[in-house]
């Protein structure tokens, strides 16, 4: 059996998806969460706007010993998407310890930048 | 009621407002701050700069489940706002657990680059 | 004698090696590891994917008082790369504490983008 | 009186300085440092590298309630630089709490990138 490493609560402040794709890149960004464990993780997300209520309780599986890189553009509440061009948050909960790390490709202009960082776990 | 979560203290080092914007996109930098709790989180920064006294008790509200992406040159201590073109660093406090992240998108050149990072969180 | 600082347990959920490169600089991720102490380092990497099992028990050394940017690209399992192009992540394991951080230069169109953060530490 | 916030012990696995740059920005590195406290910092350099013993006790001084943003090819060992072109690690010890960034922008290609990320605290 392999041990669940990481935290369950993971936040990440700064979401936003580009409205704009040039070159051979789409904008995009990915949610990478990694489990270690021997069990399946049962992901809970919750989507926090600036001047709107939140989209709450999207669920994603990832399974055991396994790896997903989940592009935010993929994240569906009764069949809508997270809105594009605005400035969001995301809460990840799990009901086993993961790791949770936030990556952006911006490609408004004709060469992509990246960006990335850990999200913040919280005991 | 929703629980807040995350710290009280924060801090970003490495603070910079960009002179010059090209292409499609202006250089900016945010202060993303999520609140998860049900009640309203009252922020208090402090601008610390290289050689002369700090801006301090800048205020800003960030409503109860609600995100805020706030760009550094809306901050005003009396009118005047943070300079351009100097380093500086930042400090963010709040009357309840918020999460804080860093992002700058540098246009100086034709294309533009990203960098993010979560914000020191300190108990 | 000089003290081992940091963590034993290390992860970076997103992993990725771009396919091309252009321009003067090839697309690469660096694992760059720290070590503080007067004792050698032994590092055990164990590589996640999306749809089929780890690669594990890829061994690596960091000398004493030495520092070491990892190539992922020269991580090897039974004369095995870890592919290009194929979202990943990494685990590493140090037999005394060490700092791990992760770092990803993608130049798949003209103009080179980096990108950075410190490893998830767990105790 | 202002408190010293932070911790006294970071850590930069990932340091280098780019041989090259091109277009408006020169490439270069800086270790951001906030001091929030009435007490100046001293601060204590250590370099590591790949394959020769490190560069130690650089001293560097952060006064009371400033930022200093340092360039790596300001630190100076009995008037030699750190090395360009060469992967090293950086260790900032302090006599006081204060908290820690590393960025660097790279403008090898004709546009420049930039990463940034907390250092990595340890107690």
């Amino acid at each position: 059996m392999y041990k669940a490493r990481g935290e369950k609560y993971w936040f990440i402040p700064d979401g936003y998806i580009p409205e704009k794709s040039s070159g051979e890149l789409t904008s995009h960004e990915s949610v990478c969460v990694l489990n270690t464990s021997s069990d399946e993780a049962l992901l809970r997300f919750t989507i926090f706007f600036e001047d709107r209520e939140p989209m709450e309780d999207i669920l994603h599986v990832v399974p055991a010993r396994r790896t997903r890189h989940i592009r935010t553009s993929s994240l569906m509440k009764d069949g809508a998407p997270i809105p594009i061009g605005v400035p969001y948050a995301i809460e990840v909960q799990s009901d086993i310890p993961i790791i949770v790390q936030y990556s952006r490709l911006d490609s408004t202009q004709a060469e992509n930048t990246l960006m990335s960082t850990m999200a913040f776990a919280v005991k």
